[in-house]
């Protein structure tokens, strides 16, 4: 990689930016759930990966913090002080995880970075609680960020949810559509609910920082569109993985996607294209039955054969592509920008 | 009753309060919801009482709008103008119904004023949803709000929110504790339980408004605490209705909070006196078994013998004198906080 200086320097580690990052704001993270009662706190420290069901401390599966360093790498980038960055990372990290709770409520999903969700985990009831309780955090940590911008910062995140719920609302929406016929998900649907799903949080996160230090629209613009993109391409690769991740890094079942009868990107490409396999692939989903494993099987072959997979792999660098195309376009740190080039390289072509 | 001025005036009707109240708010709560995604959207409307299940509009049963007309009138008392008190009102309201709709869902209540509830209406996740999106529009609302003061006021929304799941988490577990014995809940822990579910988003309806125009501390100070007492009052009589109330009017059935082992006011305040009544309610109420519905009967007759319904009419109307102390303590406009006394008796006393 080089620098916009023109020397060489050193590849940067997307592992060391995320653990750079997560040491900045951890801590902040951890006084802001410390503030909750008791039993939401437990639930919530459990959903971030700091303890199990019991309360016992220790290193469980938590996520990669990618959004809390997209928001602290993006406040750097727009020249924002320490503390922005760390305000707008908590709030997204608590927004995202607010969001992971209820989501797998909706979806009955039990598992969850190879352990239990929190419904599964707590029950239903106070895993709704535990996520408003995230949610209701992460305005509260906003709403207190010095600095004269935090209704601004506050406007920005309520867009975001907005674009958020109304995502998780297709989503769910869509699980009853058919994949063939008239009433069929199509390409275009599919993109606005992953906008909505994916790409407003990571907008958001980009965004934030520069917001809370009241840089310039242009800066903020660009960031945030840059967000998007990443959140385009990470939905992809999200969707590439739920069919051919390996179950060990992912945590979920091979073919999950397709079990589940998940509208993703690469079969609804390869639905869309007028090739043999494309046919064979509808009427082996037309019918509406669950697949079981080996027609799972069967319809992975199908959509790798008619193209779904390479082109939602080319969407997601396609996306990547665009995501870097908007950080160039504006003045930016240049060592954040690298930074924020290495997540995104990270993004794409993690466990593929 | 008479004016602040001396001379004397026609009682106000806190009906007609009301209904002003909702006429000012409803066109911008209507505008608010009308921006979400359409299926929470429609989610939101049945909440909101607006429509039926299936969308068809008409009028259902609502809430009476009490935290809507608090919001404001708390403006008006405050010398903030309309707009600050119809932007509180709308926040205050979507946040209310968010946590009714959540909270149904938490305590696995089928019925809300005298029809389904959400998730019995449209399914356990899609209810989560409806609460979320609620919830996003009321920070959405309030961070959109004119006057530069939305950030002190989403700090104070935020606060209030964090006390609403406290005191929510705190009624889940109560539950699952004994009426008796060591680990029976005490009549404190009531009082903070009901100050977080009840008291912080009343408190918070009458200070919102005053907050967005920047009024003095002291004046938002004096509205708040106010509202805190209403809110105690308000659970008081919500306690006495749900063991005494007409079902016909509450919706709810005949001895349901007995029914159902809910820790309420009465019941606690009637075994902590050493009477013998008390004594024979808590050998009744101490095997833990659930009571049918002769048991609850009987265990009505005692909680009013030993003297519990009476205590908590009394602590209802002492938190109704303390909450007109409150606001006869600061400068306020007259005709606003005459109107606010009306609210504040029409809490007290109704269906009693």
């Amino acid at each position: 990689m080089t620098s916009q200086t023109g020397l060489q320097v050193p590849p940067i580690s997307p592992h060391h930016v995320l653990e750079r990052c997560r040491e900045l704001v951890e801590p902040a993270l951890r006084e802001a759930v410390q503030g909750l009662h008791p039993w939401p706190r437990l639930m919530a420290s459990f959903s971030l990966g700091w303890c199990d069901a019991e309360g016992t401390p220790g290193a469980f599966a938590g996520g990669k913090g990618m959004r809390q360093a997209l928001a602290v790498v993006g406040a750097e980038a727009a020249g924002a002080p320490v503390g922005a960055g760390v305000a707008g990372a908590v709030a997204v990290e608590l927004v995202h995880t607010f969001s992971l709770v209820h989501d797998d409520i909706m979806d009955r999903d039990e598992r969850r970075r190879h352990g239990a969700s929190a419904w599964k985990a707590f029950g239903t009831g106070p895993a709704v609680l535990a996520g408003d309780a995230l949610f209701a955090l992460a305005v509260e940590t906003l709403a207190a960020a010095d600095g004269g911008q935090s209704a601004a910062a506050l406007r920005y995140l309520a867009g975001a949810l907005r674009e958020l719920v109304a995502g998780q609302a297709d989503d769910l929406l869509f699980e009853a559509r058919p994949w063939t016929g008239p009433d069929a998900v199509d390409l275009k649907e599919y993109e606005a609910m992953a906008a909505g799903k994916t790409g407003s949080l990571l907008g958001c996160a980009l965004a934030l920082g520069p917001v809370l230090a009241g840089a310039s629209p242009l800066v903020v613009d660009a960031l945030a569109r840059a967000g998007r993109h990443l959140g385009a391409a990470f939905q992809a690769v999200d969707d590439l993985l739920g069919i051919w991740g390996d179950p060990g890094a992912t945590g979920k079942p091979v073919h999950g996607d397709l079990l589940r009868g998940k509208k993703t990107l690469p079969v609804l490409t390869a639905l869309a294209t007028d090739s043999p396999a494309g046919r064979r692939l509808a009427d082996l989903l037309g019918p509406a039955v669950p697949l079981d494993a080996a027609g799972a099987r069967r319809a992975a072959g199908l959509v790798e054969r008619a193209g779904g997979r390479d082109a939602a792999l080319a969407q997601a660098r396609r996306h990547a592509a665009a995501a870097r195309e908007c950080l160039y376009g504006v003045p930016l740190a240049p060592r954040a920008t690298d930074e924020l080039l290495a997540l995104t390289g990270f993004l794409v072509e993690r466990r593929l």
